[in-house]
């Protein structure tokens, strides 16, 4: 089975090629070879099988067609740009997230008008595609209603993916994730940099700033279920999904206060201590806007596995990311 | 000011142009002049202000910035390709109903990034962007879950448009259009097709089929009253729509037995006659999926006048499309 990562050098397509690279199977089947492909040509894992290691823009059809070579059965499309960027950089948000996705498309409807079953595309689509806010527990059949263009270019391509699904082009399965933490590295400029922050700094010793107040709630899950999530929609059968390609898995809505509950429990008293409190209404209102629940009854019943509490998010970064996330910061 | 039609060689648009040489203003102001643009430059109709008709790919950008010149306070975007055409030939129907609006939506944005107030963008979207069927009576925050890639291409153009208004790119309202009846001229290939032909046809004397049961339920306007929706979208204030900026307009929701007495009222039982049941589960299939009724409370609230019952659609045809059809005919 050949398999193609699109965003295979950012940090949720790392995670997914080296537990590929692991298993060497997916669904029972060997893996024969594996395509990372990223704006610069990723590095490849150690692996049993072939890994191709492609750089380009996924906004070209060519490039992408090269990154889906005939054969290809499964396609991980994880480029995008994301929301802070896209919000700030309109042309280049529509570029990669629109026309990039565009480009997918077409290459996998090539591959099936040869005579290959529809490749299977596994989407990430976003939370941030959703209104709601603090008070939402969204259902499944909630409208998308973005308040930025990376969810509005996030809920367009869902709705190609998921035409081009009806039309056999190719067999899209879209995940809106929620906030993924607990995010290696540095902080960064989006809104919601705070909610990996305010675990991961203390958990490095150091200070960090809580813009929201404590009874925030936020609807979260960690690399290590995210990377779940696409191995099963990998491998799934799709019939039970008919025309709604979308699925909002089952996540957790947890407040701030019970992530820095979490954080005392693993790190001790004088590592929540390190939490500041310092409201910003301008952070506030952006990530104020988002769902902080959704019921996730679909995603449950089709086979994606609940995001276990918080005590196992935090687990997971110290296990996984802690010592990589040193060594970067030269810690 | 400047008004643009894209698509105003067409059925609708050929109604609003002749509407607006009418009234020779919009919302109060003078109108100085109207851009007609269609693949064929259409005929103008008389008017006490300049008329320019271009002829043109709206999937072009360049072609459509012409049609968009310095200047432009309205767009009224209705260029589209139909449902059974966009669903036989996909390229055709992305280029047009997704490229085309991409186009449109650049050609406002360069206006407003002039410094021109962002253009108002009434955009025709369609009942069929909408899953649900007979059983439905979708309220305003219904989900968008389209079966056809008609649906797809518009309802993705809502989402674009809806984003570029939040950005101040454009302004724009789109206007979720029931099936509009009774249509001119000949029967056609589309699957509802056969909601105007069982007035239509019998109105001319001729015989028709019927494919669905009488009990079967539509969601429809008249194009007077598409029209009526269009100028209040061309001068409303769009402050209160917010974010959301599509609307479920207040059609009738009516059934095939309530049109065929209507049509007994208009023209006798021999009419009625005229119409004979046909089954066809292929189009009752299509059409079945179609939503059979909205709440549209949010778009009464906005100002969108109710469509009239059966009758007055019936009576708008014999007034303002009867003597053409019969002369387009050879009647």
């Amino acid at each position: 089975m050949r398999i193609t990562i699109l965003g295979g050098g950012g940090f949720l397509g790392r995670k997914l090629a080296v537990r590929l690279a692991a298993d060497g199977t997916l669904g029972g089947r060997p893996i024969t070879e594996l395509t990372l492909f990223d704006l610069a040509a990723p590095t490849a894992p150690a692996a049993p099988f072939p890994i191709r290691c492609l750089g380009g823009d996924v906004a070209d059809p060519a490039t992408v067609r090269q990154a889906i070579p005939p054969g290809t059965e499964v396609v991980v499309h994880l480029a995008a740009v994301v929301s802070a960027q896209a919000e700030a950089d309109y042309d280049l948000g529509m570029r990669v997230n629109l026309q990039g996705t565009l480009a997918v498309l077409e290459a996998c409807r090539a591959l099936a008008a040869s005579g290959a079953p529809p490749p299977r595309v596994i989407f990430t689509s976003s939370v941030a595609s959703f209104g709601g806010g603090q008070d939402a527990n969204l259902p499944d059949d909630a409208r998308q209603l973005p308040g930025n263009s990376y969810g509005a270019e996030k809920a367009v391509a869902e709705l190609l993916l998921q035409d081009a699904s009806r039309k056999g082009f190719l067999d899209a399965v879209s995940i809106r994730l929620p906030t993924v933490i607990i995010r290696p590295g540095r902080p960064n400029k989006a809104a919601s940099s705070f909610v990996s922050g305010i675990l991961r700094e203390p958990l490095l010793g150091l200070e960090t700033e809580l813009p929201v107040p404590e009874d925030f709630s936020v609807w979260v899950c960690s690399p290590r279920q995210a990377v779940a999530w696409f191995l099963h929609a990998m491998a799934m059968d799709t019939a039970p999904l008919g025309l709604d390609r979308g699925i909002n898995p089952p996540g957790l809505s947890v407040t701030v206060q019970a992530m820095l509950d979490g954080l005392a429990r693993a790190a001790g008293p004088a590592a929540r201590a390190l939490v500041r409190a310092s409201p910003d209404p301008a952070v506030a209102a952006i990530v104020g806007g988002w769902p902080a629940s959704f019921t996730a009854e679909r995603g449950r019943r089709l086979g994606f596995t609940e995001q276990p509490g918080i005590d196992a998010i935090i687990a997971a970064f110290l296990a996984d990311d802690l010592p990589a996330t040193k060594a970067e910061r030269g810690m």
